[in-house]
């Protein structure tokens, strides 16, 4: 890797046939001002520019039949061609894909970027899924018309743990998924709210109290909402990881 | 209920900080159309407005300590009340909440619409979200910089599922999540590319064999990638459920 590489802010390079979708939220509040500072940058490539068809036709129907059109292998494979190779994760956002996690968020983080392809219609060839070998990850387990809103969902969840992002007042260390837990409850003034009063313990001034409570709470909230993430906290050695 | 309301397109209210990061995924492609057709609705209310002191201060330190601020209870509740009560549900997005799922993203469309608070800063207090009842929900186990975004993939997924989104030719019957299983890989023309060929099954015409083939690759992927959701898929009486 040459020293321009290593000295390029983190870079979102995004195939997309919509590319006018990538107006709005990360252009907005801290990830929009990153950008203006140039801590990372969005490229984005239509897709559509590498059709070699007159009616810039991309997709077709499946073969061996059923609903929708299918984005064609080797005109998405000219437009992931088309972007630079300089090691970044070529991903694929399809909810057929591996669950994104804190802990690839925080890899993809700690990179130099992503090239990040998003599907529309049924769905990509798989051709050029196994031929280019892309790394499939979903959001979530729910179905969305494109993978635009999941790729601004993966690039705002990287770019917020860039340094110079998050103000010196705000911290990374102590929110959801971090431990293994959920994030404790917050409070803040007024003391008290429609007689709802902020619980008592976090007004003493007794850190090691507070400290318990907040861990107690993360506990318990994440055995009642998340078993499975409760479950392999606790076989991760729970409490004794962290203390 | 009156008429007046069951007449009124399916309905996203936003309540954010940031109204300004709903342009953009929100008003493309098919979900875009839909919007200009009146087919849904987004409305934003500034959290922003509410704040009745003159800086339009709306956070506060998290009582007992810790980093970053904690939007009000008093004004967040200022802006909820704001929105008039059509008994659509009132989601919160966070980290903390319920995984979303495609279950929930269809129970969603079939209503009136949703009303949604995006959280920005550390979160939100939580005497608000008892007081208001809000329904907590996670777009996936990883941290965002405010809930603009998972408030969008939330839309987006609920919108493509309204009568008239998507088009005759396509179909939600049978992608991912829908029969408990991912999607089948998809190919198209051309025939062979870069060697590879689509699978011969595909080919014939021989509709029961394609169908067979399909099942057989989502159960292999299924199994593969996310075990959880296989065995829950296998609990569910696997393949006697859909034949």
């Amino acid at each position: 890797m040459s020293n321009v590489i290593d000295s390029s802010p983190w870079t979102a390079t995004v195939l997309t046939l919509f590319p006018e979708a990538f107006a709005g939220v990360l252009d907005t509040s801290v990830i929009g001002t990153a950008k203006k500072n140039h801590i990372w940058a969005l490229e984005t490539v239509d897709i559509r520019k590498f059709a070699d068809n007159r009616r810039r036709n991309v997709d077709g129907t499946p073969a061996g039949g059923g609903p929708g059109m299918v984005l064609r292998a080797d005109i998405a494979a000219r437009a992931v061609d088309s972007v630079i190779d300089d090691h970044r994760p070529l991903i694929y956002l399809t909810p057929r894909g591996m669950p994104l996690t804190q802990k690839r968020v925080s890899e993809l983080a700690a990179g130099q970027g992503a090239v990040l392809v998003c599907g529309r219609f049924e769905g990509l060839d798989q051709r050029v899924i196994d031929a280019r070998q892309m790394e499939e990850i979903s959001i979530g387990d729910f179905v969305l018309a494109g993978g635009e809103v999941a790729a601004q969902a993966l690039i705002e969840a990287c770019v917020r743990l860039l340094p110079g992002v998050l103000g010196a007042t705000e911290s990374t260390a102590e929110e959801s998924f971090e431990n293994g837990l959920l994030e404790y409850p917050l409070y803040t003034q007024p003391r008290e709210w429609e007689g709802r009063r902020i619980p008592e313990v976090l007004l003493v001034g007794n850190h090691g109290r507070v400290a318990d409570w907040r861990r107690a709470r993360q506990i318990e909230i994440t055995k009642s909402r998340r078993p499975e993430l409760y479950e392999a906290w606790l076989a991760n050695g729970g409490d004794h990881e962290c203390d």
